[in-house]
């Protein structure tokens, strides 16, 4: 798509996201953001008490989101009802959410970036909670819907995730697939800890293991990965790929350790994507992850060299609808 | 306008929108809006120094502009031409900035807000600056320009700007109007500092008075805006209209001080106006001025009864670009 909007539907488009994702980012701060996904009607008892803010206070904020067409009521007093799009309201605040508030630090401290990235990247990190909250609402239109096609296709019976984070692509693949068991797989013990949490209250703790393991450690001691039918990583391994050797060696005992006919989905992006579609936000994206993350993402060819490398001998990528994104299928 | 865009569309335009607000904020923070801005090529040597960057990072983030197509490079090397509609770009950006970054205190503390606004209020407040550098991206387009044509159009011998921080306005003015004086009031002692120093910069320090003085103390005595053609003031009077009897001193004092013929005009914005162009931010605005500001923006109709009752005849209002803002006129 090129730039064929009239500048007065892209002004009054800026202002209508930048509201729309304020409003959101407040719904999450407050606690609400589940009541809007839920697409049911809900009181003002309900919010307040979630919230655990003042009537009056709930009332100014949910009238608030009416007035902006987020939520609609039919009558004063009445019930509340999230509008049908919202979930893709929240895929578009989600660009804006990850952009100006997951990385703030790197935006604010850019001069610092660029001149002593270590003492930076020391000094000022981005929250967890941010980066991970955005980039679910991003993924929840951008990449996931691609990857759980992609992974339920084969209708594998064991799927490993890599950087499986708080869990919520298996938890949702583990639904979709009743016979089949997952591995989670992170570096972080809180991640691990959310993921515990998801497994049970999703009521699937018995098909879903929990391993607190770095994705690098994965050459020397491949048992989390053995027998999988579908490796997925999502945007974990542009982390490694600055070490060839340590990439080469994860990649190859993931191969090595896939059941008969098994595939590695590997979710990541390519840099500086020259698609008039993609070019703003992969720029964006390229910049940061250079700048401040110490992260080179690797070309499309690159990936498919080291996937080849590896040992795999049909290597597949197809763009997802997040700008930049690439789902990578290795296999044979 | 209703929200006729396909989902498609839509889309691409938020990624892109929030790409490109992070990158001239990174460009802010780098100190170079104003080379973006000048529509001239520039080379890598001058930003570098500009920003006091090594010129591989400079480069970097350079490249990252041409990507995103922000800036254009005929030859790899050679100069930097920013794109045509730079300026645009950086008025869209404005509300993402507005909302995202110059409220974040407001969002990240939302819930506290609700339940203890002066405890809140008095452990978060906005960054002065971010609110200062996104109201001007908006206004660029906002409403910058309906304010000068308004002005202007009388030819007004003396102008006076309540409000009028770093004087902005006042120094486009009167570049405009070359026998003009004006007289800058602001409550800020960096702001009057600042609006000093644009005024020597500008050559305007023999026609530019600054005052370091508060709206309200305009009740008891006028002695700034006394023979005034005009007197603007640009979203400050909302502050003292939640005490009409400041506001009414205040209206009556303008009213009677003014030259003959002259005119008060009012740049403000009315709460959660329900046009479809105008909702979404509207309700953001109103909101966040309400449940984090103390400010409870009044109804155009209350403007036009507050005009009437300091004894003005002719009171009129017209929306501007920016949601939710209007710009009255009271005269007579």
């Amino acid at each position: 798509m090129t730039r064929t909007d009239s500048a007065e539907t892209t002004d009054e488009a800026a202002a209508d996201l930048a509201a729309e994702a304020a409003l959101l980012e407040i719904a999450e701060e407050l606690g609400l953001s589940d009541l809007l996904d839920g697409a049911e009607p809900f009181t003002l008892e309900q919010a307040a008490d979630l919230a655990a803010v003042p009537a009056p206070g709930a009332a100014a904020y949910l009238g608030a989101l009416v007035s902006a067409g987020l939520v609609e009521q039919a009558a004063q007093g009445g019930p509340y009802t999230p509008v049908a799009d919202l979930v893709d309201r929240r895929y578009r605040a989600g660009y804006l959410s990850w952009a100006l508030n997951a990385n703030r630090p790197y935006i604010d401290h850019a001069a610092l970036f660029l001149r002593d990235p270590e003492t930076a990247g020391g000094k000022y990190a981005r929250d967890g909670r941010r980066v991970a909250v955005s980039s679910r609402w991003i993924g929840s239109r951008g990449f996931y819907p691609g990857v759980v096609e992609e992974i339920t296709s084969g209708a594998p019976r064991r799927v490993v995730d890599l950087g499986a984070g708080a869990a919520g692509l298996l938890v949702r693949l583990l639904r979709e697939l009743p016979d089949s068991t997952g591995v989670a797989l992170d570096l972080s013990a809180a991640a691990c800890d959310e993921a515990r949490r998801a497994a049970r209250q999703a009521g699937l703790a018995d098909r879903l293991d929990v391993v607190h393991r770095s994705v690098e450690s994965l050459a020397d001691d491949p048992a989390p990965v053995r027998g999988a039918d579908v490796v997925h990583a999502g945007f974990v391994l542009h982390d490694v790929v600055g070490r060839p050797e340590v990439l080469d060696g994860v990649l190859r005992a993931c191969r090595e350790s896939l059941a008969e006919g098994g595939r590695m989905v590997v979710t990541d992006a390519v840099p500086y994507a020259p698609d008039p579609r993609e070019r703003a936000f992969s720029a964006l994206f390229s910049y940061l992850h250079a700048s401040s993350m110490e992260v080179d993402l690797p070309p499309e060819q690159v990936w498919h060299e080291a996937f080849r490398r590896a040992g795999f001998t049909e290597v597949s990528s197809s763009p997802q609808r997040m700008p930049g994104s690439r789902v990578f299928v290795a296999a044979g």
